[in-house]
């Protein structure tokens, strides 16, 4: 779930006074995401998402995120529009965090992934890359290569407690990775989290896209390998090229997919499965009891990694 | 937070057609509520709260719930109202739970009480009891008085570990709040949890109660006391007479207390105390690591316990 940080109903009402959309109507903490509180917020003028910023989001990157969002909604890409407050402001403050009032995303995302599900996500995968293109500020990705082994070592010394051979099973495996790392494909802003909970659709249309703050600038084609690994992977691991060879098609046909792209698939699929895996490694070893969030199974990616480590090249993923 | 059942899409899909209230539009876990899942539902005709009744509801228990709600709405209590499938039936099946959809409320619960806020609550507390007088079946407090000693002898063994000395005081003051439980007073069907959350306001005014599911049929003046207990006191367990008095003055004026339910108060007190301060202690000793509820500290329960058990008569309750 996501509330961390309980409003009263007198703060809230003040805070709206500073926006031109009416007066409360309903207010409720929505069960989802993990990393900020997100209420679901009714007023007289329609329907909202008003946003708290957590502890791990560092607030000088708030403009950042909030720009690339408007950025893409200006070229088309339909995802939560910041509000902007009767001064101009989108970011602001309530009850000690920072704080944004976004639009109302209409649409249901998907539990269980279908094949069909697929070729729309990869269409607007491509489609947010290429608007992305003119958006100048840049981020770098805390998340990417670089942060992998750091990750690794605050965990190492517990990673066998998850499973035996854990830690060394992964250095080996990062050590490949990192020495394989692709330089020089084409990079731009990436959304870097798009899992099945981000998408939403609506009539069997893809109808949104949400959740933006661990967007960065990378290697686009990475951005490309996590969706294969959230969306491709059936419950027990094994790997349907249907909807992986859906995806590829469907984001090739809006922003082709140059031959070092698709060559560096396996690899890039390798570093974005041991990227969730280490940072559900560390929740898992550092989430206290009684905490409000579910631990992932680090093991789920561990399962992936190994596909990933199979593949001989990218025609294990249907192209 | 409130989701252990995930729904798939296709699910809700399946599920909404056996109803009259247009397709889906967006569906969203509510962060609130403990013992049933709940999801925000828009469809094209509007919006609705889907619940999901979960292991601690009796499925025999819920026509009664249900029933109970349908009949204090009819007679002007405002609450969510059980939305009926198209074949007559409120209570259905969804995902291997019982499961209803019933209407959206509009209003904020107060999450910080105000005085202003407690004779409307006494007000619409006087309203429930009277509109549920013509409701004939019953269904018997399970967390009642007779609950009290089994629930803190599932305790008993670790109940020290919360705080040096905690079973024998609770020995002490459960004994003499049997000793003295009132015989002969007026009983009828209680809410039993009217909580803050529990209260929805808008512009000023309570716009509904909520969550009917530890309604019973008990002494009527005992689902005061409970509101005396979650709404007179303060952050600092101070006990603030100030709002005891809007809510017992406005009860009054609706549905007026007799002399033997005024001189109950503090043993009533008492047992609201101890009937949260157990449920509590009991959940803070069987909370696994990991669990999707905050624990609520039982010892919040014993300042108030120790305040009522100070209070020497109603007087103390400004009235």
């Amino acid at each position: 779930m996501a509330v961390y940080t309980e409003v009263t109903d007198e703060a809230l009402a003040a805070f709206l006074e500073d926006y031109d959309i009416g007066r409360m109507v309903a207010f409720r903490g929505i069960a989802e995401g993990v990393e900020n509180s997100n209420y679901s917020l009714r007023t007289t003028s329609g329907d909202f998402i008003l946003t708290l910023y957590e502890r791990r989001v560092d607030p000088a990157e708030l403009p950042w995120f909030l720009g690339l969002i408007e950025h893409l909604a200006r070229r088309g890409i339909v995802c939560p529009l910041p509000v902007h407050g009767c001064d101009g402001r989108a970011l602001r403050h309530l009850c000690g965090r920072h704080a944004a009032i976004t639009t109302f995303l209409p649409g249901v995302w998907p539990r269980r992934v279908r094949p069909e599900h697929c070729g729309p996500l990869g269409a607007a995968l491509a489609a947010l890359h290429v608007a992305g293109r003119d958006y100048a500020p840049t981020r770098r990705n805390a998340l990417g290569p670089d942060g992998w082994r750091p990750l690794l070592e605050r965990s190492r010394a517990r990673a066998d407690e998850v499973q035996a051979g854990l830690a060394s099973e992964l250095d080996g495996a990062l050590a490949g990775i990192l020495a394989e790392w692709p330089v020089g494909l084409p990079v731009g802003h990436i959304h870097a989290d798009l899992f099945p909970d981000n998408v939403f659709f609506l009539d069997g249309r893809l109808s949104g896209l949400i959740d933006f703050y661990f967007a960065a600038t990378d290697i686009l084609t990475y951005d490309v390998a996590v969706c294969l690994n959230a969306w491709c992977f059936e419950a027990d691991f094994s790997f349907n090229v249907t909807k992986a060879r859906a995806l590829l098609r469907a984001y090739d046909a809006t922003r082709a997919l140059g031959d070092a792209e698709r060559a560096a698939l396996p690899v890039l699929c390798r570093g974005a499965a041991i990227r969730f895996l280490l940072t559900r490694l560390y929740d898992w070893l550092n989430t206290p009891p009684g905490a409000l969030v579910t631990r992932k199974d680090p093991l789920e990616y561990l399962r992936r990694l190994r596909f990933h480590l199979a593949a001989r090249d990218e025609h294990a993923y249907g192209i």
